[in-house]
């Protein structure tokens, strides 16, 4: 296998058998043309053309929006899908900094294609010997991903908190990281993909944009799982994790971009030697 | 005035009105309607269709092909195409690390549409009061983009010699740095543009693959220049690298990318102030 498996696995959606999901003429998601269908059943508010499915012009603002695609989304929840509802709702938006057009609860989000948020950390260690990562191991127990290796932290970004104020939150509830270390963690960049989940049999899409942050840590620094998300951690000399990622699946999916990119960033991955490294550049932010 | 716009400048090049320049199957460089109304003279070399010229499936290497296409290069030369022969050939690939497939005269390459390599190299000092970047100033007399500001050290990528061997090389031409402080210089990653070239009136195209490079010097290091390609050096803080690049055209167009990329790698440009954060990330992989 080689890095270029891991930015197949992730960017597996084709958009062959889907429509775009438009609000004031701006894509903001990804329909399946069975959903598609069922929304049909609601014209005055989903509006349907060859290409696209776009929420009625009258509904004009986040809350008139919001509110009247609940009623559809409560029937659809009695038929087959949308199992649970789960009271939380995610923006919708073209973009991060954008205003979110309007919100939809979590459940519906990956029928919608509704790109998600988040923020993942290279946590490294520079030795006398070289270069060292922590990694994570997820919790056996957790629903999603049970006991893959993760990035040393990362999280879902939620609305009304910034990115890098969301990292040092994630750092202290994930690994203990106090918010003073935490806070010098470095901005480095953005990986975007557009992935079908394998986890919703109907087709359901999340396009996702990783904000990546790296931290290096002195060498006393010992990471703490504090909420349960994370079994332990595990400081790799850089090798093994360059190892790890380049020939399994031992990483949760979208953690291996986020190695490659440090990878690539630091000069571990190079171009004289990495045959895929051009593909890999663009790979990395193959999403939207 | 934004960083996108500098994007924005690189990636100038739509196309509609050119086809695909393609061998074997495979796209290597576009051609613009009125060039391929020309090589329609030389049906046996150039294969029309609707949306793409193929070099005719009978050249089945790099010498043929290479060399079929020296006739019409030679009659165009005496025509309107190709003011001046260069007697020096570029090669022809889909990627870097692929063999190219045939070699083309320099001064024809734009209206193929052929992809150039470069490398690119961001010196850099970190002082107690913050980063500072060495810029260059190119010669005032140079036949492109002459007095422009420029990344200390860039160079076209020739065939037959390595990336990182090529910066070494380049780093002691153009700047006067030893060949083993330029050999710590470090792989950051790559960046893709699409550019029509305003030089060349008759819609001469280049793809470009740039290789980037970050050097972390020494306080008391001095670039010189050596070949005349520089005017001088100056050692900016990175604060007025920011304003130059995000504020002025006073960079050479493509500089300006590399140096946007060492802002977001090194957490200058940070995701929770910069608006176009998403979109820079994306654009500065724009080509192909």
């Amino acid at each position: 296998m080689a890095y270029l498996d891991h930015i197949r696995a992730c960017n597996n959606f084709d958009s062959k058998g889907y429509r775009s999901f438009e609000v004031e003429n701006t894509q903001v998601g990804w329909i399946a043309e069975e959903f598609a269908a069922r929304l049909a059943s609601w014209p005055e508010i989903f509006v349907h053309s060859e290409a696209s499915i776009a929420l009625a012009s009258h509904l004009k603002d986040f809350d008139s929006r919001s509110e009247a695609v609940l009623g559809p989304l409560q029937e659809l929840l009695k038929g087959d899908y949308i199992e649970a509802w789960r009271g939380e709702f995610y923006p919708v938006t073209a973009d991060w900094h954008a205003d979110p057009v309007m919100q939809i609860e979590r459940a519906a989000c990956p029928y919608f294609g509704i790109r998600a948020y988040g923020v993942h950390l290279n946590g490294f260690v520079r030795k006398l010997d070289g270069l060292y990562m922590w990694v994570a191991r997820r919790d056996p127990h957790k629903q999603t991903y049970p006991g893959l290796l993760d990035n040393m932290v990362a999280g879902g970004q939620p609305i009304g908190l910034g990115l890098k104020e969301n990292m040092i939150k994630e750092c202290g509830e994930e690994a203990g990281v106090s918010p003073e270390l935490a806070a010098t963690a470095v901005p480095a960049g953005l990986i975007s993909y557009t992935h079908l989940m394998p986890e919703t049999p109907k087709g359901g899409v999340k396009p996702d944009q990783m904000f990546c942050f790296d931290l290096e840590l002195p060498e006393d620094f010992q990471p703490v799982p504090v909420d349960g998300e994370v079994e332990s951690f595990h400081l790799w000399p850089i090798e093994q994790v360059v190892e790890t990622v380049r020939d399994s699946f031992e990483f949760k999916f979208n953690c291996n971009l986020v190695i490659i990119d440090f990878l690539i960033r630091h000069g571990i991955i190079e171009p004289d030697s990495e045959p895929d490294y051009a593909e890999l550049a663009h790979g990395l932010r193959s999403g939207s």
